[in-house]
């Protein structure tokens, strides 16, 4: 993002950021506007800077016994100074839920598998990169490696991500989308906790995201929006949280808060860092008409405890 | 940046950032309190990101007929996939008067040098993007270019940038060293405008920077702080404020705006944009104790005319 045109809540229109590819001119008024989800201005115009276009790809997807394995195979490509364009990771449960739809015989056994793409400028730049990357997961016990050998494959590779969607969607009709973030080093923990939360309150959580950055998408199943149902997932929900903070974490890498994450705010963030947003929200929009309800905290406290109840459907407030 | 512990107007103390490569979580409060210049709030801690350390490196010094050849050298390189880690720009007043002071053989009647670093974490890499780099500079006309062939070579070539403070400070006591950023396509026209503008007032103003993200230098050369000599460097700083703004640009690339820029934010943000500013600082400042009088515009809106006369002194003021 370069420059962008904000509405304000009083309706005047303002410029911030510019065309310059840097400026210590002012407050970051840019980044506070895209990071608001509309609280603080209606973005109504964005200028973005652009990169060339890279005419090499490869991509490889490597299965691994252990979660642990993959995420030390992440850590080693970016020592070497590979930095693959992606690094989807996919836990047991969902690699066999994408298995049970496509039939491409993935293992069954296995802890995770990561979608590794690098590009660059020039095909060999790509390939010199992807076999790095190859070599690393080998290093690391990977106990298959698919290469793609052409576009065609890599296509075939990347259904296994597409397809996660559709795949969930077969064996239950509802989801809660998570969007957590937790340091590189703690992914394997975190995925540990997830099934044991799973376990623990008795649904099926598979998980998936980018083991590069550590984001995380657990998504939590169910089949009907009873009350009864909502609990567990509630239950599901508030524990994830809790163990994404106490790993470091934050509630969401990029997907934001809304109003699914809001009363959860001051337990990641802290009440003092909170009111200093709500102070900057008073102060751009006294009377609170710009998307009223998101991003900050109600004013109940325990608010947190029925944060799913209260919520008018969930079947499309899912990433994925 | 990756997470800061910040002591705000009131003493609390919050932490803001954290240890996630990302996060979609709040508002972007890391990057409004580092661009504040400490207006918003102190900075006690800063975690950084660190990135493994290259282990190849490679260095050249470039001289160019015209000021277009260097920037359109800058152009080719990116869309060639290089990156180099530094594109330091010198204009023809500055590599004389480096050359007075080094006495190294540097072509006297040339526009404009590049210094061009590149790194990489195997030296086959430095070595293969630095190859790219200067058959580009050869492509583009360069009439001279010298290759570091050892360590100690590319820190000859470095000396040229180190001693540019010094060789300044031979020829005048005083500077005023701006800090403007372009669009690096209108980096000739912003050269060019700094020449015309010390020729329409009768002072010296060597020009150097960074080549890759429009970040210029300017140094207004000056001898007394008597009124008449401040009143040239005035019209200077302002004829140059101006034309930066005029090519889309910006007050400061890198320096920040502190005392000396604030009365020109306006002229170059738009009222609106810099009254956003101004309410963001009365609600987290309300009785403007934190490094009052810095970044925001005085209530005078003549108070620009008389910039620099109301300071106490130059000499300490300049970036190089």
């Amino acid at each position: 993002m370069r420059g962008l045109t904000v509405v304000l809540a009083d309706g005047t229109a303002i410029e911030v950021g510019g065309r310059t590819l840097k400026s210590s001119t002012g407050y970051a008024l840019p980044q506070l506007f895209v990071g608001s989800e509309g609280t603080l201005g209606v973005i109504t115009e964005a200028t973005l800077r652009v990169i060339p276009l890279p005419r090499g790809r490869g991509a490889a997807l490597a299965f691994f016994p252990a979660i642990e394995a993959a995420i030390d195979t992440v850590t080693e490509m970016f020592v070497a100074g590979v930095e693959p364009s992606s690094l989807e990771l996919f836990d047991r449960e969902t690699l066999n839920l994408v298995e049970d739809r496509l039939g491409v015989g993935f293992p069954r056994d296995v802890e995770a598998a990561l979608l590794i793409e690098t590009d660059a400028l020039e095909e060999g730049g790509a390939r010199a990169a992807l076999q790095v990357a190859t070599d690393t997961t080998r290093r690391h016990g990977a106990v298959e490696v698919r290469v793609a050998e052409s576009e065609a494959e890599a296509d075939l590779l990347w259904q296994a991500r597409r397809s996660v969607s559709g795949a969930l969607g077969r064996i239950a009709p509802r989801k809660l989308g998570e969007d957590i973030v937790v340091p590189r080093s703690r992914i394997p923990e975190m995925v540990r906790a997830v099934r044991a939360i799973a376990e623990d309150v008795g649904l099926r959580i598979p998980l998936f995201g980018h083991a590069g950055d550590g984001n995380l998408h657990p998504n939590i199943l169910f089949h009907r929006e009873t009350e009864e149902e909502l609990r567990k997932v509630q239950a599901a929900a508030v524990a994830i949280f809790e163990k994404a903070i106490e790993l470091g974490g934050a509630l969401s890498g990029e997907h934001g808060v809304g109003t699914l994450k809001r009363e959860f705010l001051a337990r990641n963030l802290g009440a003092p860092a909170v009111d200093t947003m709500r102070r900057i929200k008073a102060a751009l929009d006294p009377e609170n008409v710009l998307n009223p309800g998101k991003v900050l905290p109600s004013d109940h406290p325990d608010a947190w405890r029925d944060f799913l109840i209260d919520l008018p459907t969930l079947s499309s407030s899912s990433p994925a």
